[in-house]
């Protein structure tokens, strides 16, 4: 019996794009062959991997580690922007756009060494649940973006995540999540320092933003991280714009790809309004950019992991 | 008919400690084993892969390059720091310190596009040779460790370098010398500028420094682009003792290698005196941070690759 190919992609053009994309590259004797070494994808994380609403899933960790600073100093709970956080006033933390919120998120973690962060985000990411979607965190990424990462890795691809996010957060569920390990995870992340506690070298977070991964700064990174341009590039906000045009205006076969969050009934449906993390300019231009759109309504049949891990 | 491991290692202390290292920490009943996943080791390059003298690759590489600008603009050819380099005057150029010598190397392709770099460092490599060695400077790297890199993949280890080295120069043969994709090599950087060539979107180097990646900057990129402390690590200079102290004081079992030059026969034999690179410190050091020295005298039956790519 043949194997069904990305079970949870719904026959029509998004899933045809991909697998005729695939079949083109993996194909010897064609003319848009691609050797393996140079068979790389990256995909943005937030909406495009995994659920972003209301909040991303790092400004709800950053909430949780606030309610317990400020049960410690209760006077935090009263200075913005912690009390927008603290209260759940999703108008006001959208107000401060998504570097403004990442810095909110660094600052609850700093002075931590970077493996202490992971303990803690580990346990944090287990207990807590989504509030409308009823799911643990750790569940709310999607299953079709997991079987797509897997076919295209069957197909000699490297998959890598570039996000906007916080690198050690993303990295510290993306194995487990994915099946990407933290050296194919790029993303946004604090300044350093080097420091001896209890008589062994750690690095110690700093508040201070060492790199925020958003933009053009994605196809930076993906030079400084990856050192290869992808052949096949996944984004959901403008935030990707550049990276999907980087992918797309490079020689031979290319795939850059746009997810449209249209799905309101079994997921959201979001763009131009979000102001966290918008999809206006992307949707414009993505014709003319060579950039394909897929609607998740139509697409995908189904949308989340099972909720058991 | 067993294989025979390591072949151009001597049996003796090093090789010992390398193999009895690899066993333990492979070996699921033991109290050493680690699981594949957090198997990484950290490879500094000049000097530890590679011959670094007189100069390394990458200088005599910037050496070219200026010898090409300055036969456009005679001028150059009479202003410091370039006259040093146009007269390999080394005594002046090892004055300037490694990270001088880099921004003379970097001053030399800024302008490019990433990919004309590669392309360029490429072509250079496969027809230079070094002055003494009389063999192509791309094949001026250590067989014993091409054998180790090999053997430590070969039982479940991630391999990266961690260079003080551009990430770029690197890049541009290391999968071929060492089975390295360019995703595994860290290294300094340049800025980078993102404009669109010919209506598609490329980077391209400037001649500012991004990260000069030596000494504790070393550990913090391992973070940054690794995401995991290594298990493992190798180095040949003072430049790479942060990195040694942070793998050898982590958790668990730890393998912190330091290579001696100490071979002026087969290769050359320095250590404090070498300004690019000096090792001193880290000699001193090593016994109580927990660092093998491995003098390549006796450790290495051969030291260079075949001359044949």
């Amino acid at each position: 019996m043949k194997e069904r190919i990305l079970p949870s992609w719904n026959a029509g053009p998004a899933k045809a794009a991909i697998t005729g994309f695939v079949a083109r590259v993996t194909d010897e004797s064609g003319p848009d062959y691609v050797p393996p070494a140079e068979r790389i994808a990256t995909f943005d994380h937030d909406g495009t991997l995994c659920c972003e609403q209301p909040l991303q899933i790092q400004v709800m960790f950053a909430r949780a580690r606030l309610a317990e600073l400020a049960a410690q100093y209760p006077a935090l709970a009263e200075r913005q922007p912690f009390k927008a956080f603290l209260e759940h006033d999703l108008g006001t933390i959208h107000d401060f756009g998504r570097q403004g919120v990442l810095e909110v998120a660094f600052e609850t973690v700093a002075g931590m060494t970077v493996e202490e962060f992971q303990l803690i985000a580990r346990a944090w990411l287990r207990s807590a649940r989504h509030r409308t979607l009823g799911r643990p965190y750790a569940r709310c990424h999607y299953q079709p973006q997991v079987e797509l990462l897997a076919y295209l890795r069957a197909n000699g691809f490297r998959t890598f995540i570039v996000s906007g996010g916080g690198i050690e957060f993303i990295r510290a569920f993306a194995e487990e999540a994915y099946g990407i390990p933290p050296e194919q995870v790029v993303g946004s992340s604090l300044k350093l320092r080097l420091e001896t506690r209890d008589e062994r070298l750690a690095l110690i977070k700093e508040s201070e933003l060492n790199c925020y991964n958003d933009r053009e700064v994605k196809v930076k990174n993906i030079s400084l991280h990856i050192g290869r341009r992808p052949i096949l590039a996944f984004g959901n906000s403008d935030g990707d714009l550049a990276m999907l045009r980087y992918c797309a205006s490079g020689e031979g076969a290319r795939l850059a790809l746009l997810l449209h969050h249209d799905d309101a009934e079994r997921e959201f449906a979001y763009d131009r309004a979000f102001r966290l993390s918008p999809l206006a300019e992307a949707l414009d231009k993505a014709e003319a950019c060579g950039i394909t759109v897929i609607g998740m309504k139509d697409a995908w049949s189904t949308i989340f992991v099972s909720e058991d891990a």
